[in-house]
C-alpha cells in the first residue's frame, strides 16, 4: 500500500512536469559499487531489496529490471506492489531503451535524475531512444518525495590515513595529478569516484559497506583543491590537516554552484562523473572527457603499499589457518547444526582479531555443494545452507586492513573428494599458477594472459564465465581498475607495482563450484636484447587442500610450484601461530608428489 | 637528372593549383599488397624502386619516408634526386602530419591523388593537419605529368573460377552479400577490394604478382552487378559467363559516372575503398562504412574450399620434400657456389612441377645465417648470400595452386646445431605446438590465443616482433583478413573454416632466424553444457628438422604430437613420392623421444 501510494505521489509530479516516463537506476551519484542507504531510491520506491535493478515508472505502470540471481526475491518482495519484475537474464526481455522506443509514444519526455547517470551512460541512454523522437529530462522527482525517513549521508567522520601507510603524501599526489591535468590539456578536474577521492587526499571513511571512502566530490584546480563534504565529517584533526595542505572544505552539494564559475577547460572521466556535475559546467568551458589520470596512478602500488599488503596477507593467512583448523577439528563436533552464516560469523571473527582490521572487503561467499556454483552466491543468516562435513566448500573471502585489501578463495573437500572433484580441482588448479608463472614483456594487457588461465579447462571442454583477475585497491575499493585480466579486450597495458587477483573456476551446476584466488602483483624479471620483461609475485600466503590434487595431470613445474609456495607459507605463517597451529598448518603444507 | 626535371613539372602544376605540397603514398586505388607497374608513382618521381614508402613534394625540397629495410637502396637510389631521405623507423623522424605541421604554412593546401587513399586514411590525415588550418585538396597530379611511358593496366585475360574449385556458385554468393548489405540497411555496395572482387564474382587474373587477382571494380546494387574493367580483359568466355550470371561489365573508370547516380544509400569499407570513389557518391546519398560483409564470409572457407587446400598441402609438401632432399644431397655437392637466390629458383622448380600450380604466393624468404634474422629478407640476384654447408637457413614460401593458397616456414640446420640453436628452436616449436592444439569456445578472438606461441619465449626473456598467425585467402591472397593471431586487440571472433597461419619465430641479430609455420583451420571439437568448443586442424604436412630438437625441454606430449604429424606426413606424402624420395622422407620423419 505505501509502495503503491508512493508510486502515486511520483506520478503526480511526473504529470506536472510533462513525463511519460520516469527511470530510477540502482546506482549512486559515484558510480559506486556499494551505496550508502540514502541512494537505496528502488527499494523505497518498489519495496525490492535485491542489489541490482533499475526501475521504469510510467503514468500507468511500473516496472524492475534485475538479472536471474533476485528473480525469487523480487517475486516475493515486489507481490502486491503493481510493479512488474522485467526478468533482464531472459533473452526475450527487451533492453529499457527497447521498451521506451516500443511504449511510448514518439515525442515525449522520459525523466532521469542526472546525479545517478554517468555522463557516459545519460549520453548513450538519450541516443538509444532519439531515434524515436524521445528525449530525456534532467530532474529529481525522488527527493521532493521521500524527505521524512529518508537515511541522511553518513556523518561519521572522515580520518586521515596516514603517510606510513599509503606511502607517499597527498602533497606528492596532487602535484602529479595536477601535471597530468595540464598534460592533458586541462586546467581543472572534477572527481566524483569516491576512491579516487580516498587516495588522493589520503583520507577513509566508514560511509559504505566494504569500501573505506568518504561521500564527497574533488574540484582540482592548479591553485587550489576543494573537498565537497558534510561538514560535519571533518574532525578537528581533519581540518588543520586538510589546512596544512592547503585543501579547502565546503558542503557536500555546494559544488554544484562551484562548478558553475570553474576554469575554462575541465577534465573528467565521462565513465564516472555524474551527469549532474557535467550539466552544472559552464557551457562556455571546454570539456575534456578521457580517462581519469588517478585511475592509472593508484593502480601502480608504491613499496609502502606493497609492503603493507604484504602484512595484511600474513594476517589474513593466520585468520584463515585458524578458521580451517576450526573447521577440520572442531565445526562439526559438537553435533549442531552447521550454516554458512555460521562460518561466514567465525571467519569474521578470525579476521577480526587480527591487527589493524577494519571490515571485509565485500561479503563473504560461503558457498557449500551446490550453492559453490552459484557465482554471486550471498547467504543470509535467515536464507543459506546447512554444512554437512563432507562434499566441498567453496570460501571466497577479503579483509581490509590499514595495510591493505585482501581477496582470497580457497576450495576445500570436508572428506574424500570424488575423481571428478580432483579432476576438476587440478585443472583450475594448473591454470592458476600458469598465470601466477607467467612472465611477458612490458606492454603486454591482462586479456592477452587471461587464456593461460583457461587453457588447461579448454582442453576439457570446461570453462568458467567470469574474469580471471580484476585489479584490487591498498585498503580501497577490492575491485578497481584500469587493469584486468579478462577474455574481454582492454587496452590497458599491465604495469609493475598493478596488484590483480589470479581466480580461474569451475561451476558444475547443481553439484559444486571450484574457486582458487591469490592476489599477484606485476614485478620486473629481467631486461634484455629482446625487451623488458615483467613476472608476478604472488602475494596471498595460504594452503590450498592437496587432497583435491590429482597429482596425475601435474607436471613437474607445478608440482615443485605448490611445494615451494607451500614452504613459503611454511615459513612465514608458522611463526605468527601458536604450536598446535603451527603443526596442523606444516601438515597442511606437507609437500606432494 | 630526369627525376629533376619530372620533380619541376609536378612544381609547376601544384603553382598553377595554389598546392603548397603534394603527397604521393606507394598504393595503388584498391588498397593492395601487391601492386601493378602502372602505380609505381614513386619510382617514377623519385627512382627509389623499395616496395614501401611515402613522398611529399613541396615548392622547394622533396622527401621520401621509408623504413629501415631501405635505408641502404634508398641512399643509393636517391643520389643525385635532391629527393631526402626520412628515416622513418627513427624515433626522432617526425611523421607526414607532423612534418606539414611544422614546416608548411597555415592555411595552405596539402595536394593528394584521392585514388590513392583509403576513405579513413584521408580522412585521418585530414583530422591530423586540421589543426593547424591545413587541408587537403583532391587532385591527381601525375596522370598529367606521367603519360608516354606509363605502363597501362595489365591487359592480360581474366578467367572465371571454376565452381569446383571455388564451392559456390557465383549466384549463390551474390544472393549473400546482396542480404547483407540489406541487413546493413543499404542498397547498394561499392567494392574496391581486388581479392573480394575476385571471391564475388568467382573469377581470377594475372594483373599484379603473387595474387591472382583482377583490377577492376564492382558496384553491387540489389537488382544489378557491374563489374568495372578494361574491356580486353573480357574474353568471350568470360563474356558469356558475366552474362549468365547478370553481370554487367563496363569500363574500369566508368564506375566514377555510374555512381554520381547511384542509389541513395550505399555500403563501403571505409577501409580499403578509395577517396576518389566516396567523392563520387552524390552528396545526398546515405552513406554506410563498415567492415565488408565479404571479409568475413570470404574468410570461412567451404567444403570444397578445404578439400583443395588439403590437396594443395601435398603437392607442397612433395615440392618441399624435394627441394631439402636436394639441399642435402646435391646443391652442395658440385663445389659450385650455392647463393640463396639459387634456393629461391630451386623451390620455385619443385613448386611449378606440380599440378595446377599457378605461382608463388609471394616472393621466397630464404635467409642464411644472419640473413635469417632480417624478418622481411628478400635475396634478389644480384645481392644475396652465398650459401655454405653449415649453419642454419630460414625458408618462408607458399604457392598459388587452383586448390588453393599454401605458405609454409621450415627452418634447417645444415650441420650440426649449437645447443643454443636447438634450445631457440624448440622454445619456438613449443608455442607452434601449443597453438595448433589449443581448443577454446565460440567466441574466442585470435588475440586470446596468441600468448600460447609466445609463453615458451617469454618465459625465457625472448621474443618475436611479428604476429603469430594472419588469415590465408583460397587461390587468393595469402594475407587475408579479417581474423588474426597477433597481440594486438583485433575484435573479430575465430570461426569454423577460417584458416590461420601458426608462425612463432626467433631473431638473433647477426647470427641466425628461426621460423616455424604451418596453415591451420578451425574446426569444431564438442558442445556441451559449458558452450561450443573449436579447435584447428593442421593443414600443412612436411616434416620438420628433428636435428633442431632439444628433447629435453618438450613434454611427452609434445613429442607424441611430433611423431603423430610425422606418421601423417609419411602416411599422406610417401604414396607421392618415387621409393628414394619416400624413404629419404620417412627417415627424416623417423619417431623421436
Amino acid at each position: 500500500v505505501m509502495i503503491i501510494e508512493r508510486l502515486s505521489a511520483l506520478r503526480a509530479l511526473m504529470r506536472e512536469h510533462g513525463l511519460s516516463a520516469y527511470i530510477i537506476p540502482g546506482t549512486d551519484p559515484h558510480a559506486s559499487e556499494y551505496m550508502a542507504d540514502r541512494w537505496k531510491e528502488i527499494t523505497w520506491i518498489t519495496g525490492f531489496k535485491g542489489e541490482t535493478g533499475t526501475v521504469l515508472v510510467t503514468l500507468d505502470e511500473a516496472f524492475l529490471w534485475t538479472d536471474s540471481r533476485y528473480y525469487l526475491q523480487a517475486d516475493k518482495e515486489l507481490a502486491g506492489t503493481t510493479v512488474e519484475l522485467m526478468r533482464e537474464s531472459d533473452l526475450d526481455t527487451p533492453s529499457i531503451p527497447e521498451w521506451l522506443n516500443t511504449h511510448i509514444a514518439t515525442g515525449s519526455k522520459v525523466g532521469v535524475n542526472p546525479e545517478m547517470f554517468s555522463v557516459q551512460g545519460y549520453a548513450t541512454l538519450g541516443r538509444a531512444i532519439a531515434g524515436n523522437q524521445l528525449s530525456l529530462y534532467s530532474i529529481d522527482l525522488i527527493r521532493p518525495l521521500w524527505i521524512e525517513d529518508r537515511p541522511a549521508i553518513p556523518s561519521d567522520p572522515l580520518f586521515v590515513f596516514e603517510e606510513k601507510y599509503a606511502g607517499e603524501s597527498v602533497d606528492s599526489k596532487l602535484a602529479r595529478i595536477r601535471a597530468e591535468i595540464r598534460k592533458a590539456g586541462a586546467e581543472a578536474m572534477v572527481i566524483s569516484a569516491l576512491d579516487e577521492i580516498a587516495w588522493l587526499l589520503n583520507i577513509r571513511g566508514n560511509d559504505v559497506e566494504f569500501n573505506p571512502v568518504v561521500i564527497s566530490y574533488v574540484l582540482l584546480e592548479q591553485e587550489k583543491c576543494t573537498l565537497y563534504v558534510a561538514p560535519e565529517k571533518v574532525t578537528a584533526e581533519a581540518q588543520d590537516y586538510f589546512a596544512a595542505h592547503n585543501i579547502s572544505v565546503a558542503g557536500y552539494e555546494d559544488i554544484f554552484e562551484h562548478l558553475t564559475h570553474v576554469a575554462s577547460s575541465v577534465l573528467f572521466d565521462g565513465a564516472k562523473l555524474n551527469e549532474a556535475l557535467y550539466e552544472a559546467l559552464p557551457t562556455a568551458s571546454k570539456k575534456i572527457d578521457t580517462q581519469s589520470p588517478i585511475l592509472r596512478i593508484k593502480s601502480v602500488k608504491n613499496e609502502t603499499e606493497l609492503a603493507g599488503i604484504r602484512k595484511a596477507m600474513k594476517k589474513d593467512a593466520v585468520a584463515l589457518t585458524r578458521f580451517f583448523k576450526w573447521l577440520e577439528e572442531e565445526a562439526f563436533a559438537s553435533g549442531e547444526t552447521l550454516t554458512e552464516y555460521d562460518l561466514m560469523e567465525k571467519l569474521y571473527t578470525c579476521r577480526a582479531e587480527q591487527e589493524n582490521f577494519v571490515e571485509e572487503s565485500f561479503g563473504t561467499i560461503a558457498g557449500y555443494g551446490a550453492n559453490g556454483a552459484i557465482v554471486h552466491y550471498g547467504a543470509t543468516k535467515e536464507d543459506c545452507a546447512v554444512v554437512e562435513p563432507h562434499g566441498i566448500l567453496l570460501l571466497d573471502s577479503g579483509g581490509q586492513y590499514l595495510d591493505g585489501t585482501t581477496d582470497i578463495t580457497r576450495t576445500v573437500c570436508l572428506d574424500e573428494p570424488t575423481t571428478q572433484m580432483k579432476r576438476d580441482f587440478t585443472l583450475v588448479l594448473k591454470g592458476h599458477i600458469a598465470l601466477a608463472c607467467a612472465r611477458f614483456p612490458r606492454g603486454t594487457r591482462g586479456n592477452q594472459l587471461d587464456v593461460l588461465a583457461r587453457q588447461f579447462l579448454w582442453q576439457e571442454g570446461l570453462h568458467y564465465g567470469h574474469g580471471t583477475g580484476h585489479g584490487v585497491g591498498h585498503f580501497l575499493s577490492c575491485h578497481e581498475g584500469p587493469q584486468n585480466i579478462r577474455m574481454d579486450n582492454n587496452p590497458t597495458p599491465l604495469q609493475i607495482g598493478n596488484v590483480c587477483s589470479d581466480e580461474p573456476g569451475l561451476y558444475r551446476t547443481g553439484e559444486y563450484g571450484i574457486r582458487t584466488e591469490n592476489l599477484i602483483t606485476v614485478v620486473p624479471v629481467e631486461s634484455n636484447e629482446f625487451g623488458e620483461f615483467y613476472g608476478w609475485e604472488t602475494l596471498t600466503l595460504c594452503f590450498y587442500d592437496t587432497k583435491l590434487f590429482d597429482l596425475s595431470i601435474m607436471t613437474e613445474q607445478e608440482i615443485a610450484w605448490v611445494n615451494a609456495y607451500h614452504q613459503r607459507v611454511i615459513d612465514e605463517i608458522c611463526p605468527l601461530l601458536n604450536a598446535d597451529e603451527a603443526a596442523w598448518l606444516r601438515k597442511k603444507c606437507e609437500a606432494v608428489g
